[in-house]
């Protein structure tokens, strides 16, 4: 019979064994020649961040990607990577682009991953071909997030987009493409509102609305844009001791941001 | 020695070689599980059309598309195919999609095709696997345009958008998707231009605009909107009997369209 410590210790050999980098990029399992990218946004209040990982022993830095197994969609393949590396599986996940020059491949850098993590380079030379890849952008709530480095790697962490340091392969292009995207979509798809709690103030939006820019709004035409689109609920006060300067809790009026994730995404 | 009459039979056997569709489908030669497909639209002054072509014997439908060769970039296989299809080779060509669900193959339509083509189906198994396909759409002036079926098909033939046959696969989806994505784009990107020749009246930028998105504009507010973004060179009058009435024509100021162009397709 199981002692409760024996159950622990075989979930976790279980858990190694499922997780083994070898199992988990069997070439058979996957579409070979195609990857995905995605740049996953958080804003700390402050700043604008994304998720960068570090492969073990290489110093290289990526964004976290992966590839689509034969039996599953290709949307569900990135939710699935992103839910790996956040936690979190209800997040605003976009199609940008997808990257397919002939240079764009890097096979001594995935050479180095595999030296790196002590992988036999032969068994996985499906990873040294060329890869035409899918990118995805996702805008998630900071605080709810506790990123999670996959097999292959040291660490995941929060990087400011003006901090990025040196990527692999073609991964700043997507980065900056992601973001001219992000951008452009800020007014059409009010995707802005993913980045924040399901309750905000018109500052917080404003900041979020700066960060993406880039550059300083002014408060007054902000908010009469803003209020005048006709889609934020005003809630209470958010009381913070100054009772008469306390400022309006607003919330998205429908779910509208998530229904247009919807509609993007099933392809 | 070969007589003029010799070298053109030697020619147009040599042609069909290249044109052999087992050769031009040879597994080895392209990545697997990928293809890409175009929403070609033309304008012929009062209706938006799209190029669609019928596979030989089969009385299927389907969006010209095709395939990756493994030493030629996603970008380049495109403007292959489209100029395969239609002699143009400088085209406003944009991605917009890629479409990765695993139910949006159809092995049974692509056996048809096969067949339809005298094609030994167990020699091109590869073709019945599942694929992901990276949409693109591309504008061009209808007038300049000559379409040439591929060797699978019968025919390809303009039809309006309002009166598609009904189409193999998921390319309708395509379809729906591409002039979404047109009508998001007319304002950004001012990509209705490429539908006209280099020179246009006023009257006919509007019929482009009233065709994309399938409603009417008022002529004032139009005239004034497009004339208050400042990105149009008038030219001399378009004569045509009557003088006094006779429209300015206008051409695009800078080369902005091919250059959005440019910068959206380098991937």
């Amino acid at each position: 019979m199981f002692s409760w410590i024996n159950v622990r210790y075989l979930e976790k050999v279980l858990f190694l064994a499922t997780k083994n980098p070898i199992q988990a990029l069997n070439r058979e399992e996957f579409i070979p020649n195609l990857s995905y990218d995605s740049v996953i946004f958080g804003f700390n209040g402050k700043q604008l961040k994304i998720l960068i990982l570090q492969y073990h022993n290489t110093g290289l830095f990526a964004l976290p990607g992966g590839f689509v197994k034969r039996n599953e969609s290709l949307d569900n393949a990135v939710k699935r990577g992103v839910k790996e590396r956040t936690g979190l599986d209800q997040v605003y996940l976009e199609q940008f682009r997808t990257f397919g020059s002939l240079t764009r491949s890097d096979p001594s850098a995935m050479k180095r991953v595999l030296e790196g993590n002590n992988l036999d380079v032969e068994a996985h030379d499906w990873l040294l071909d060329r890869f035409i890849s899918v990118s995805y952008y996702a805008l998630i709530n900071y605080d709810e997030v506790a990123p999670v480095p996959d097999e292959l790697s040291d660490s995941i962490d929060w990087y400011p987009i003006d901090g990025l340091p040196d990527l692999m392969m073609d991964h700043k292009k997507i980065v900056d493409q992601a973001l001219q995207f992000l951008r452009d979509n800020l007014e059409k798809k009010l995707v802005g509102i993913n980045l924040l709690p399901s309750k905000f103030t018109m500052k917080q939006l404003q900041e979020v609305y700066e960060a993406i820019l880039g550059e300083e709004l002014r408060r007054t035409t902000f908010q009469r844009r803003i209020l005048g689109m006709n889609i934020l609920e005003r809630h209470e006060k958010l009381f913070q001791g100054k009772a008469h300067k306390a400022p309006y809790l607003y919330s998205f009026k429908s779910n509208n941001a998530i229904k247009s994730q919807e509609e993007q995404i099933i392809t």
